[in-house]
């Protein structure tokens, strides 16, 4: 049997303060937390350390999706706080492995975010470099766009999962598509304003239910 | 005749004071500063406040290598300052688009940032939504496994050039390699460590000298 999917909250808020806030409001019902890209972005690392500090207990992920400059953003990330960082499946296979390296130093891990014209023949190379974990999602943009979750995801997904990745889920889900990623080796489930809003709790309930039912 | 291509510094350390010593030193001889993703993942949208503020003629560069949530980035990073954005290639074209549309708002300009598996359909894409500038560079860990500026790349960066795309070309800039691009809309050649290093000065009037010769 294989190992029930976590719950992942994202913190992407233009500022510390309100994401301390959010983080406040969901630890006790979500086990992953993560400072998300445009929180990175718009505090830096201080996010990371800050977060690590209030919650020593949560696996904390990182979302920088590194696309150059390996080495040096995953001593970065991990220095900080970060058990988990992404890398970007469009970096060069060099960047990829340099963060695999760091990661292994630190006895961390990273997850492939998976964005762009990858092929399987990429992932073939990730599994390859030893990496357990991907992410996939539909972007917030196509998300907006008014895609939703495709037989092509599903597919794409299940691939992935067969090849041995351990995959987090992401993109406006909710508890009513929890059953569409059954068979998939889903690592966390992962959300955001969701979680956030008035009614989260009952919503991370809400999918710990559909969870239950399919793994 | 084509524009004269331009310097740019990447600031890419790990805090905000060395990255303004490096742009004291430099700021004379270069046109454009540039926020690293480094330094942007490190500092936080700081690093452009401070900059722009520090810097009110030089263009400010901002490299965050935009994959997703397109117009929160754009809004912060314009907001801060920053006159150009760089965005993945591997965004979705509606995460892409989103930040022309801000830049546009804002009278500023995009720049793809070329990673992964592109293709000339996508190329045709970004200049279809009006895009005028994209970004070509060896992977510094690419250039650190040991790989030169090839003639795959020369072929890219024409066919990239006769879309109508200006060029910043980075990744190990010397002199010595200058006269490789010619013909090709350069808009920029980019350069970190050669400029902030002793000598910088120097190597920085070398690569103009290369510059005149050939545009």
């Amino acid at each position: 049997m294989s190992q029930k999917p976590l719950l992942q909250i994202a913190l992407d808020s233009l500022n510390l303060e309100t994401a301390l806030d959010t983080a406040k409001k969901v630890s006790t019902f979500v086990d992953i937390i993560e400072v998300g890209t445009i929180l990175a972005f718009a505090e830096g690392m201080k996010a990371v350390e800050v977060l690590r500090k209030e919650y020593p207990d949560h696996i904390l992920a990182c979302d920088l999706k590194t696309t150059d400059g390996g080495k040096i953003l995953a001593e970065m990330a991990f220095k900080a706080g970060a058990d988990w960082l992404t890398v970007s499946a469009a970096a060069h296979i060099a960047t990829i492995a340099a963060c695999k390296k760091v990661a292994d130093e630190f006895g961390r891990e990273i997850q492939i975010e998976i964005y762009g014209n990858w092929t399987y023949e990429d992932a073939k190379a990730w599994v390859d470099l030893g990496i357990k974990q991907a992410i996939y999602h539909r972007s917030r943009d196509a998300e907006l766009a008014g895609r939703g979750w495709e037989e092509e995801d599903l597919v794409k997904m299940r691939a992935l999962s067969d090849l041995g990745l351990d995959l987090s889920i992401t993109g406006g889900i909710v508890p009513e598509d929890i059953h569409l990623f059954q068979g998939i080796k889903a690592k966390a489930f992962i959300a955001g304003r969701a979680l956030a809003k008035e009614g989260g709790e009952q919503t991370a309930l809400a999918i710990r239910e559909e969870v239950n039912k399919y793994w």
